[in-house]
């Protein structure tokens, strides 16, 4: 079978991987049997294309966290929604490391520096209680980069299913009983209704004062108002953010004065990485389309992700 | 044969770790067979000591770069002298991982934006040729660290025996021609005449323009004009030091509001880490004299480390 795959609107690099891997891009006329959505595209392109062919059988989402595609995902399971998800593990990860060590050693408040400051900070991540909030790719490999650092580390996710690199994997329910031994918490759930301001005023409270968190997921999991309150307070240590809410964060949100926040905007993924790696996603699932297997990263419609 | 440690001026805490292990400790009229130099001491109790005491074996020194100790220990090679090589590999290497990754994910850029940016910018550190500069306890933990990401470890030292964790070990006279192939170049040399200055206007040049340059060994390892310079000319991508030369970097220096560079006051290890690992080599140090084994850390005079 050959794959008819709609890329609208039409990015010639992805159109180009599709047809080395063998698929057909659609034309005038021609009835998809899937669909393609290039990065940083909104969703009214693929919410055309599925009320012009009733041919479509899967979708490769160009998306991790696919939230904003979600209520199409729940009206349409006859149709296979593959998102992204584990493909920008690798960036992400790192990225979160990168703002977890800075934290840990002041990276940020020496960054604003402009003279010499003896006062010493610092703290060592060996050993650390770290909780991780999600059991995706993400979480899985921040905990193999980690490995050398000898923390605890401890998973919360919706399924019970254990990750490897975790010493122990909890469920949801029992998040906010982590929180007062956890020195690193590190967001990379799916937003959905159970995750959606679990990192609120009561949690922020409930971690030790030296803890950091950080957040590479999306940025309602944290109550924002919440965050800005322990950070003035100092009921916590610091946060570091890939992720707000409201994102874009505004000009003159009284995080971008925090000294003890360090916001990265949305970058743990470049357009460069994103390009590169949702690419070899696309190939892979038409391959897999073409002999006969289970797409990479279908999305759970009740889950979510 | 118990241990009778000098220790100028007095510092009740290893005082006290001193006691603990078996040793007694040196009062007036007592001829001591072992100094200990308190952290944070200049040089000229421990000369005082030497000059009144005939009876002095070893002397336990507090850093783990002595280049500040170095004539008294070619001078006086009756003695040895135990540096704390090696007790602080932990935190350093964390904080040089923390300064490589915060270049790599451009966080000092970011710590210092009071507004959403969204040029995105990010390079990986996976796959990365990493050169590392000296083979002691620092370069060997760097290289455990950043294992889990696959990079291509080079590790240039005076000694030709391998380190463990590096994918090859070379002389310091192919330094040079490492340079081209260099992503990440990592400084963790003693200082002494192969090292001084050994990145230099020349070895700038030779770096790729993405390359990035961290140093958490001695300042003087840089040619801190050449860096201004080579950083101002995008001829490397970021620099991040823990160590200047001059230190500290006075107010006012140009690298102060270089944005592509990242400073810490020399906090790579902190004065709370310091006396923790410190206080653990000493005691161990104590119970080694005391069943008559080698010092750990003993500095070979010529080689300065």
């Amino acid at each position: 079978m050959n794959e008819i795959v709609a890329i609208r609107p039409h990015d010639e690099h992805f159109a180009q991987l599709a047809k080395e891997a063998g698929a057909t891009i659609a034309g005038d006329g021609d009835s998809p049997t899937g669909v393609f959505v290039p990065p940083f595209t909104g969703i009214q392109h693929l919410q055309e294309l599925l009320a012009e062919h009733d041919t479509i059988e899967w979708v490769q989402l160009p998306l991790a966290g696919v939230d904003k595609f979600l209520h199409i995902i729940r009206q349409r399971t006859d149709i296979a929604f593959a998102s992204a998800k584990g493909a920008y593990s690798k960036p992400v990860a790192q990225h979160g490391l990168a703002l977890t060590l800075a934290l840990l050693n002041d990276l940020h408040r020496r960054a604003r520096a402009s003279e010499w400051d003896s006062v010493q900070t610092g703290e060592m991540l060996y050993g650390k209680r770290v909780t991780i909030l999600g059991g995706g790719g993400i979480a899985e490999e921040y905990a193999r980069l980690i490995a050398p650092f000898g923390c605890e580390i401890t998973v919360v996710r919706h399924a019970p299913a254990a990750v490897p690199g975790a010493d122990r994997t909890v469920q949801t329910g029992e998040f906010a009983s982590l929180l007062p031994t956890t020195d690193v918490l590190f967001l990379a759930s799916a937003l959905n209704d159970e995750t959606r301001a679990i990192v609120n005023a009561d949690a922020l409270r409930a971690l030790p004062g030296s803890a950091v968190v950080v957040n590479i997921s999306r940025g309602p999991v944290i109550d924002t108002d919440a965050l800005v309150a322990a950070l003035a307070g100092h009921e916590i240590a610091g946060a570091g953010l890939d992720v707000t809410d409201p994102e874009p964060l505004p000009d003159g949100h009284p995080l971008w004065s925090e000294p003890r926040a360090l916001i990265t905007p949305h970058t743990a993924d470049t357009v460069e990485q994103v390009t590169q790696l949702l690419g070899e996603r696309f190939v892979d699932n038409i391959a897999r389309r073409h002999r006969g297997a289970d797409l990479a990263g279908v999305v759970d419609p009740a889950r979510g992700y």
